[in-house]
């Protein structure tokens, strides 16, 4: 006889199957889709999370989790399982199908509309559904419910545990400390990283990538590496988890990105099997999915100790004159660059998180309804002036630069400083556990730092929410203090 | 106030899409899926066509079209899409979900075996695969029911309006003809065409291949070309169409499989965007779809007249000292030649369908129960020896060569050879009509072709059964009259 937590998972196997479907057509639409499929592929999509949507909440489903919650001697992490299934189960009910569709479609058309209104630096043509989208999050809040902020109802789906109340209480002052850290930094004479800039080879550059990627951990039996207009990561599984790329115009051409990607893949190939086609087997929060492209990106990939590892190798792929002269030093303090820019995703290890304040200010007004749709172009050149010294010359290099709001996504953007913070602290833990690590990282040997994240991260899934597994992990409370060490240290120490 | 018929639409529009998605995950897993990632894709696509099977059978799916059916002043047309719908529905509430999903769950697993299998030339390990697909091969012609053969259940799937009695009726006579004229053609002299064995720019060819589809009319902005293990085509939508293909090691490269795959493609990018998503807008069976196919690949690409438009072109980007003295007739030549081989998908024009009935035979009498599976090898090899005098040197170059089997797919294979009839019967009719055909082609002028085509069997989808839109087209009852008149005037005229 088939036990009701069996009847149960076998439900959740595939609810879980859609959604990794639907990660498909996603990465398949970016990647490989000719132009004119876009119609079709639409469609296909509404059509699958309609269905993932009915299969989630139907009463067959509600029935299947009702008899596995009342079986006896659940083992602890069953318990876990149903306990998360519940709360995905019980929040899903909340969106009606017909909402569930209406956003797929605003998605899909507001998406494309956005791509043409950037690429004619023309806000007007999306106004319309961005003010849809708008609406449409607003009425999801509404649905989804919230006890303090509308915004908190949407910073649940990307950063379960976390309030609006504590992103301000976070970020206000994070905001004020790296605004005072940048004038300091600017006032010292900056390296000269203008040699960085040019064509560089790009078959080079890709051997490159795939070396250090492989050498980090990342499987490529499991994953593979592919160009697209935005860098990502997804997964269909854990032994099925694909970044893209870009080629940058810089000696790091598309490296740098992909291993952020790499540190989004590593958390998706390391999750834990025994629970894989369930919750538990899933990052809780994007922040701390977030923590993990940072952590190898910025504090391992912009790092002296690992360009003191990889600069010959990169040197010896490029062949290139231009390189004669660099040295490690070069190559960390080009990758460390800081300047108050335009583009949140070329930003510096400094500049960025003002980026994510701007935009979750503008997000959270839009929500809240202080700020109309129509205003967000103006409003969004006065922060940048504000918080960044910087002239936006365009809506399309403003505020219609992130394809986030295009695609209906609010309450995401906090994510990105979130994932700061915690990269900065689990490093310190890991840190002081490995007073060599940085020997470590100039031999080429990663596997400590890996190794941590599987073991205090990666394994943990869901089993336990972000703000809880990090605090555990690294013996504090998540605050700014560990970044706000590191950036000082990296750049005034 | 939704009128029935446009209800029913939408019903059938998603069950269309979860078609296309299971497409297009095959699609991913022979061109791009990382090696581990197949366990997911087996549950995805176990998952995904269950829930379709689930859609089409259920109830809801039957009141909706039932109150379609009964809704007044319907258009012809309606009425044909209602009479499809009707088929598929009824056929498809034959098959109960387990079977579906055992089905689905035994062809990954088989495929696999297979793969491997082939690979150490060691039928054994397929062997129990194989009995269990033929198995349930043989539940299914049970479970869809016939009026004569258990082999006509599975026909119709292919190739619907075909019995087992009209293929032996086909097929023994043209065996018997091809063996002769295979004999007779023979007994010439051959033209030597080993000079196009060896290396090949494979740029220059996918450069080549890729002009000439474009200028015969396929929409690279609605399709592309990739490099897969095995060529094939496939589609998600009339906008999205893709073409595989791969190397092989002759002057044609990866041409002639992908102006095979083509002649698919220009077959559903060029269907009726009226009826997208139902079953109206869908080729009414695969040997009406190979004849597209066949006509491109073999009357048209391996012509004198074609050859006398692209040889330039090819020595052009080739640019090889090989090539110098190269004439089209040495090209079209080589691409005419005749020669007994083993394996089907390297097989000319006139040994092809002695592989086809091969085949046939052996499939029919597996279904039969008259030969058994672990007897496969040998009557594999009796039947090579006396139908091509051929010696089969391994089961992996044998009876374990194509896919088919190892998918569970039987009825297929005649498919083929209906292809070449169906293309021979059209495109005796288009030159009837076109008495300059010919220098048409050698201006590269194929238009008339897909215009005619495209009027008299593409936009026409499943309106008709196959052998009526053939026998309309071409004012003739399907025979091998065509077919034999184009061998001897090709090969003795």
């Amino acid at each position: 006889m088939t036990l009701p937590i069996d009847a149960f998972r076998t439900k959740l196997h595939e609810l879980h199957d859609l959604e990794m479907i639907q990660s498909l057509l996603h990465w398949d639409m970016e990647v490989m889709m000719p132009g004119k499929g876009v119609t079709a592929r639409g469609e296909q999509l509404t059509t699958l999370s309609a269905l993932a949507h009915q299969l989630h909440t139907s009463e067959e489903f509600g029935r299947l989790l009702s008899e596995a919650e009342q079986q006896s001697g659940l083992s602890k992490e069953e318990q876990l399982l149903l306990a998360e299934a519940r709360y995905d189960f019980d929040r899903s009910r909340k969106l009606p199908e017909s909402y569930v569709r209406e956003l797929s479609d605003a998605r899909t058309a507001s998406y494309h509309a956005w791509t043409k209104a950037k690429r004619e630096n023309d806000f007007s043509q999306f106004e319309p559904f961005l003010t849809r989208n708008v609406e449409l999050a607003r009425q999801g809040a509404e649905l989804l419910g919230y006890a303090d902020h509308p915004y908190d109802a949407l910073l649940e789906s990307y950063e379960r545990g976390m309030t609006t109340r504590q992103i301000d209480a976070l970020f206000t002052p994070l905001a004020a400390e790296l605004k005072q850290l940048l004038t300091e930094i600017l006032s010292r004479p900056l390296p000269d990283s203008s040699w960085i800039k040019g064509e560089w080879n790009t078959e080079a550059q890709k051997q490159f990538t795939e070396r250090v990627l492989a050498e980090l951990g990342y499987d490529f039996e499991a994953g593979r590496l592919d160009f697209a207009p935005h860098p990502f990561c997804t997964h269909f599984d854990i032994d099925d988890v694909r970044i893209t790329t870009r080629n940058e115009d810089t000696v790091f051409g598309l490296f740098l990105s992909s291993l952020h990607e790499m540190g989004h893949a590593l958390y998706e190939q390391g999750l834990d099997k025994t629970w894989r086609r369930t919750p538990l087997s899933q990052a809780p929060s994007l922040g701390i999915h977030e923590c993990n492209s940072r952590l190898w990106e910025n504090m391992v990939g912009r790092s002296l100790p690992f360009w003191e590892r990889y600069t010959p190798i990169l040197k010896n792929l490029y062949n290139d004159a231009r390189l004669a002269d660099k040295r490690p030093e070069d190559f960390a303090a080009a990758a460390s660059f800081v300047a108050p820019s335009l583009i949140r995703v070329d930003a510096d290890e400094v500049t960025y998180n003002l980026h994510i304040v701007i935009r979750y200010e503008l997000e959270k007004a839009l929500i809240e309804g202080t700020l109309a749709v129509k205003e967000l172009p103006q409003a969004w050149n006065a922060k940048y002036q504000e918080y960044l010294g910087v002239a936006v010359p365009s809506d399309a290099q403003g505020c219609m630069q992130d394809i986030h709001w295009s695609e209906g996504i609010f309450g995401y953007f906090p994510t990105y400083t979130l994932g700061n913070l915690y990269a900065a602290q689990v490093m310190e833990k890991i840190r002081s556990e490995q007073p060599d690590l940085d020997s470590q990282i100039r031999h080429g040997n990663t596997r400590t730092i890996l190794e941590w994240l599987r073991k205090h991260i990666h394994k943990r899934g869901r089993k336990a929410q972000a703000p809880v597994i990090i605090a555990e992990a690294t013996n504090q409370e998540l605050s700014s203090e560990a970044f706000l060490r590191y950036v000082r240290g990296k750049y005034l120490g």
